[in-house]
This record gives C-alpha cells, structure tokens and sequence, in this order.
C-alpha cells in the first residue's frame, strides 16, 4: 500500500499520520516539538517515528506539512513563526525531503486544515469554502473556486488581523479592533470575569481557574451569564462572517479549533448577526457550519496537498 | 481584422469599444442606457451602434460586458442592480449572443475593470492584485493567482460593505461602519462641510456646491480644511486596505474611481497608515498605486474576458 506522511508542526506538539491514497488515516503519533533544538533535528525524530511504526519508510510516496506561522506555500519556506522564535526563513520543505527522501510540500497548518475540511470535511461538497481556527487566536483559510488561497507570500487568510473597530483594543499586532480580539478563548474568559465582578450571580466562580471550556458547560446548564457571553462572542463572530461573505461569497464557512466547542451557543447567534448584516438575500444562504475533522485537519491536509501535488 | 465588442453598462450610460487582439482600442463610443426600455432594446441600440461604426459586425469574434450590479458571471445573468430598477434574473449573455450573433459573456463591471488593469494596466506585471473604484461607492475586484475571485454567486469583491467599525455611521446596506461611509465622494463632501461650519477658514465656501474635485483643487493650493479632509479620508483608507491585505496579500493594489482623482493627497495618508496597520515588514511592501486605464477599464475588461473565453 502506498502511503503519505502528513505532519502538523505546532509550537508545542507535532502530530503526524500515515494517509492512504483514499484519504483514510492508518496510523497517527504526537511528539513535542521542541522548537529550540530546530528544524532539522524535529524531522529526524519524525522519519524515527515513521520507521518504528508498523508501516516502514519504503512504503511512502510523499509528504505535506502544515506548519504554524507565516508560510510560504510556493517556495515550501517558513518566513517566520511566533510560537516558534529563532525558525526564521528555513526551508521546510527541502529539509523534509533531503531527510524523508521523498518530495515534500510545506504550508500553514491553518491553510493546511482549510484543504482537508474542502476535499473531506465541511466543505467536501462545494468549490467555494472558508475553514475559521477559533481558539487561542482566529485564523482562516480560503479556497475559491477549487483553488487555496495563498496569497503572494503565502500571508492570505490572515482573517484574525482585520479591523472590525477601528476605536477597538488594542492588539499584539500593533492594530485596534481586531476581529480575534473580540473572538479568542482570552476574551471569552476576560468578558466573563468582569460580568462576574459586576452581576456575581453565576455558576461561574471568580475565584477559580475557568476556561472558555467550563463557561460552554454552565451556559448548557442554563448559567445566564455564561449565556450571555457566548452570545456576545457569537453576535461578534457574526461580523466577520459577514465581511467574509462580502468578499469572498463562499458556500460554506465552517469553524473548528478550541472556542468551536462551544458549538450552537456561539454559532447561533453569529448566524443571526450575520444574516442581518448581510446585504442581499442571496448571501444569506451562506451556511455557517462546524469543521468536522478536529485535529486531524492540518497533518491530514498537509498530505492531501501533497498528494495532489506529487501523485497526478 | 478580428474584432471584439467590449461594453460597460451602466445606470445611466452605456460605454462600447472594438478591441483587436492585442488589447488596443480601434473604435469606442457612449450611448445612453435608457434601462427602463429593458435590455433587448439596450442590445439592439449597441447593435446599431457596430453596424453604423467604421469596422462592421462581420469582423467581430466575441463580446464581452461588464455591467453594474449582481453579476453571476459564469451563467451571464444579471441578478439585480440598484440603479436599473426591474432588471432582476436578467440572462444578459444570452440576449448579447442572441441579438448580436457572438459569443457572449457577462460579469460585473468593477470585476471587469480589475481585470483589464490586471491584464494591461497597473496589475500587469503580478499574479496577486486588488482594483478598487472609489467614487459614490467603493467596489472591489480581486486577482489571487491569476484567478478572478468571482464567489459562488459572482459577489466576491464587495469591499465597500465590510465593516471596519462596529459602532460606525448607518449604511444604506443595513450595517453599521462599513468602510464605504468613510471613502465615499458624498462623505468627503459633508465632512468638509462639517469642518466649514466649525472652523470657517478655507478657500471653499459654504454657500456654493463643491465636490471632492473642487476639494482636491484647493488643498492642492494648500488649502489646510481640504488637505484635512483628504488626509483623514485616506487614513480610514488605508485601514481598508490593511484588511485586504491581510486576507488576499496581493502584490498591488490599484485604485481608480472619481475620488481616487485626488490621488496622493488621498494615496500618501492610506500608505502611512497602511504602513502603521500591517502585521509584518513583508506585507508593507505591497504598493498603493493609481488605476491606469480610467474610464476605459470595464469595456477593456469586458472583451478581454471574452476573447480569454472563446479564443482560446
């Protein structure tokens, strides 16, 4: 059986799996990343990985990547990567190679996750899709017309970094009124303690630790406040999922990563806002769906786009 | 000589060229759009038109038309525009190939303009590029690939109506800040006119009727109010385009339209806080240049569109 290795290079794990020609996952490892040590030591404890596991290194035919930060996908090249300081302008992709000796592509690991959700998840059924990242930041990855949208340097989709206030807070880009500003898991917590120091009514303790995790749970149990904040979050969402629409007219957008958990609590209200934001009837139709694929989604795509690239 | 028939029609006049293969423009003319004759006659008068010009109908390959409104271009129908009330689910291309015995397609005329310059005026050197019409509105075309971003609906490229701030002016879309309020000629004309009556102290004079050409002028004299005025529009400007580039990361952006005229006094202020908004030194380097075609653009782009259609 030929196989593809997809790999998925986060700031503190990499996940890898081994991918049939049919998409179908036949093994799946995590290792840490342990970014200090570098690149080229990282896919050393990748191609180990692969030759302890059942499969065996003949057997593959070529590997993807998706690689947290600024890549780009064309040239295989990470630019630079904030979870990852000091892999600044290194060539994944020839690295990849020459130590796998296979040909290999390289890609943002949010664009990465788009890919797989457009050819196996959310968006398998149509050619104009966007996939969101909801989590600790918001990223996004565009495919139009069947195409990934990469942009010149590979910056496209930087979804999270536009202006939705231009009065806003302030973000670690330098800009005011971001989108994740209003989105990220942080916020979501922040909103919920300030509501707590001014209401105190709430299944919600001030005192504890709580995440955007434990704020879904007492929403679901019918907390108010918690309620509250999600709907905020979502009715926030919901602007950007109209900015969205306006320029790029998708079918679908679905959401993954962390904060989507919280599912219909945040995903209702953003489709609300979004519909009456909209401007024409026609864009209403735009389904705002769930990502499917969970973390599988980046080491998945970056076979996927690997395989589409190599095995034609 | 082989021929195509190139057309912009818009809400109130309707603009036609003969363009050879090479893109050069051998004839053009302007008839009024008259919409409320309904299409057919509008046809049938550009007919007229060819057959009385110099070059005649037996020459002509294909035609190409950009037209104002909701344009889904790959079926060529018109599906509503605001300045030709009851021309709704209009089949443009097939009422185009029908009375005029061509190969027909249809797309919207901002989508048209962006692709001439993208082919033959300020974009023709890159692969990743953004038009945008500034004038009493703010439309959008977008390049990313080579590919002309249409959307599943041909509404890709409403820049206009994406919001930049959540608590922003009413538009007439429904939502609140969309960056069009803050760009658009009738903005520009009442900021300066709200200045007046504050401060009083310009060149322009309250009494009379004065557009952003007569703004432009005077802040070309050094006119502070005018340079003022200029200056802020450009700012909010260039928020705008940092959102565009953090989504599409083209290698220029174009701007032409009636406002766009002011040129530098407009592009200089967008560039600095351009500059000032972007995420990374690699995207500062993406240019803010004039449009370079003009009025000519969206029939230029309309036949270039069919001639990469059907010549092929």
């Amino acid at each position: 059986m030929q196989l593809t290795i997809g790999v998925d290079i986060g700031g503190t794990n990499t996940k890898m799996g081994l991918i049939s020609g049919e998409g179908n996952i036949v093994g799946k490892g995590e290792i840490p990343t342990s970014f200090e040590e570098g690149p080229e030591e990282l896919v050393k404890r990748i191609k180990r990985w692969i030759d302890q596991s059942d499969q065996g290194v003949a057997e593959l035919n070529c590997a993807g990547v998706g690689c947290a930060g600024l890549v780009d996908g064309e040239r295989g090249v990470l630019r630079y990567s904030p979870n990852m300081p000091g892999w600044e302008n290194v060539s994944l992709a020839e690295i990849f190679s020459r130590i796998l000796e296979l040909p290999a592509v390289v890609d943002n690991d949010v664009n990465a996750a788009a890919y797989s959700e457009f050819k196996m998840g959310a968006g398998r059924e149509v050619n104009h899709f966007i996939c969101l990242t909801m989590g600790t930041g918001l990223g996004g990855g565009i495919i139009s017309g069947g195409n990934l949208l990469r942009g010149y340097s590979g910056f496209a989709g930087e979804i999270g970094h536009t202006v939705i206030d231009i009065d806003g807070p302030l973000c670690k880009c330098g800009q005011r009124g971001c989108l994740e500003q209003f989105v990220k898991a942080d916020t979501i917590v922040k909103r919920a303690r300030e509501k707590l120091n001014k209401y105190g009514e709430s299944k919600l303790n001030n005192e504890n630790e709580f995440t955007v995790k434990e704020i879904a749970e007492a929403a679901r149990e019918g907390d108010k406040l918690s309620l509250e904040v999600l709907t905020e979050t979502g009715r926030y969402l919901g602007i950007g999922l109209s900015n969205l629409v306006h320029l790029f007219n998708p079918q679908i957008i679905a959401i993954g990563g962390g904060v989507a958990r919280a599912g219909e609590l945040i995903f209702e209200p953003a489709r609300v806002t979004f519909r009456e934001h909209v401007m024409a009837d026609i864009l209403e139709k735009t389904r705002i769906v769930p990502a499917e694929l969970g973390n599988d989604a980046s080491f998945l795509g970056g076979a996927l786009l690997a395989m589409d690239k190599f095995n034609r």
